[in-house]
């Protein structure tokens, strides 16, 4: 039998967190909670709703001069021992809580309850955010149905703590090799030690002096670090080769392109292999809808250190920044948790948001 | 059926090392090989023969002032499609020709031949060479009937070529390990990176200006090298620890525990865990059956760059030095094989030294 989010329940979304958090939807696993959230969508009557995969997508057609989206994702990492969530005092427990089904149960207590809306709003949920980009629901929105994510800016409730993060920090990964000869280890003259020779990448790892640049008022600092090293052959062999996979988190100005030339030089003289790379996001904070936004939020953004879905909208040229009630350091934890009062305000701050006239 | 070796093939030591390469014997399978040998050493009637699981001790009892000791083991490495041996012009190719069943031919067509030594001598053939040490047959001998390791000098016929190779290096493994703190790699500054400060301990390896020392003639030259290096968490986490597995080769003027003294000062500042050790062996040229076997050898000796069995002699208080007739370049190797004049050279020489009265 598929869940049933009455009305009751779509009214007040600390309820409606707690309802979607009790129906497990570890990634790939969606179809359930996909279900009750369309027929949610459906039975608000005011909503074309579309569907793709588990993918669900439903918009106001008001004829307002501008559109923005609210987006979340209703996949969660695998459950670990946290389910059915638990309240205690002001929080609330268990997989997804923060990470962020209350995000997305904010959007769509919204969806349900807000009929006039300042501008036409898309809501979109999407299943396989926490796995490999090629299943991410909204890239295959992107793909498949492009026209979905019209709009002139977008909302992710990824969790924030109620904080606006705009934009979102570019990630490069790539491979640093040295080569060297193999020898015995006892006779190792004859041969070249390639750890050794990593030696000198690690020595420029450690003298970078990250760039830090402030756009839209918010501050973007870099990083480059080594996340991985591996080297040798067996324990009585000089090694010939040795990998340092290094991470690139750069700030929203740089494309892709320059990231990897900026890598080229720092890592000036080794053979360099890139194996995962996504944009940035700039956070647009001067359109009108996103000032609109920072009005009713009346406090300072701050830039998103990390790379999140916002960068799918900005590819697509629609700023994005990520407001979500849940706390960042407990995604993922066993010890996952909300602050249930920042459920309630975030919901009320988007809900002042939508329903203020526009300028 | 067990294998014969005939008077006919212990007069031919380069029939014999055929003979022996045939009899299959990869390290923990000896029983054939042995019950051969020792069969032979029996059919010789001169020798007082003892075994202990696959080793055979063979002892002349002449009443000569002084007593020498020839040991090789039998087994080998895993075939790697390369029996029975083959002959082509002057090699002959197959698993165990280089390491060692040529020297081991050796010494049992000089036990099945020469009768009447200067010294009193002990033949000692022994399994498991290849493996850990714990199964080293020479290692079990030295434990349960040390006494059949009684002498003034040893001769290991391992793979040298044809040359001198005297006392050899110890060897030493320590893992050095760096530690910092998990933070994601979005935000790195909020963590410390353990596989960064690897470069200090890279860059102490790279500037090391290893020893040489000169011992009765022989230059020993040190190693300090990395063999292995890993860190790592997770793409996107800032390492909280690296570790280098390091491997030090010191020449036989050291023991362990000054070679341990060495690490700690050459890595002062790091954890360092001790994983292997294995001391070295002095030359010990200057006793009389050793120089004796130079002055019939007419060549200068270089030193043994490696570690070998020699090693379990010198712990006991005897000199012993490498010298037999395969090439250590092609051991372990598919196309492993010895060069048949140097079989020849080679009991010629050691006949000689064994038949030549004492000074």
């Amino acid at each position: 039998m598929a869940a049933v989010l009455t009305p009751e329940i779509l009214a007040d979304p600390v309820a409606l967190t707690r309802a979607l958090v009790d129906i497990e939807s570890v990634s790939g696993d969606e179809q359930e909670i996909t279900d009750a959230v369309e027929a949610a969508l459906l039975a608000a009557g005011r909503l074309s709703v579309s569907r793709l995969g588990n993918v669900v997508c439903a918009r106001t057609d008001l004829g307002r001069p501008s559109r923005v989206i609210l987006a979340g994702h209703l996949d969660t990492v695998p459950i670990a021992d946290n389910l059915p969530a638990t309240i205690a005092g002001d929080l609330m427990y268990g997989c997804g809580t923060s990470d962020m089904k209350s995000g997305s149960a904010i959007a769509l207590h919204l969806a349900a309850t807000v009929a006039e809306p300042a501008f036409d709003v898309t809501y979109l949920f999407y299943d396989c955010e926490e796995v490999e980009s090629e299943r991410n629901g909204l890239f295959k929105v992107s793909q498949q149905q492009p026209d979905w994510l019209d709009g002139s800016f977008a909302i992710l409730l990824e969790p924030t703590h109620g904080l606006v993060e705009a934009g979102c920090q570019g990630t490069m990964r790539v491979i640093v090799r040295t080569h060297g000869t193999r020898a015995h280890a006892a006779r190792s003259w004859h041969g070249h030690n390639a750890i050794h020779d990593a030696g000198e990448v690690l020595r420029r790892l450690s003298a970078y002096q990250a760039r830090q640049v402030t756009i839209d008022g918010c501050a973007y600092r870099e990083g480059l670090n080594a996340v991985r090293i591996a080297g040798g052959v067996a324990s009585n062999v000089i090694p010939d080769r040795c990998e340092i996979e290094v991470n690139f988190r750069f700030a929203p100005d740089r494309g892709e392109a320059d990231a990897l030339a900026h890598l080229r030089e720092v890592f000036q003289g080794y053979e360099l292999e890139v194996t995962d790379s996504a944009p940035g996001a700039l956070p647009g904070l001067d359109r009108p809808a996103a000032r609109q936004f920072l009005d009713v939020v009346g406090e300072a953004p701050v830039a998103k250190l990390g790379w999140t879905d916002v960068s799918r909208f900005a590819a697509m040229g629609i700023p994005a920044l990520n407001f979500g009630p849940g706390d960042p350091n407990f995604a993922h934890k066993r010890d996952e948790h909300v602050e249930i009062p920042k459920i309630r305000a975030g919901a009320e701050t988007l809900r002042r948001w939508l329903t203020t006239p526009a300028d």
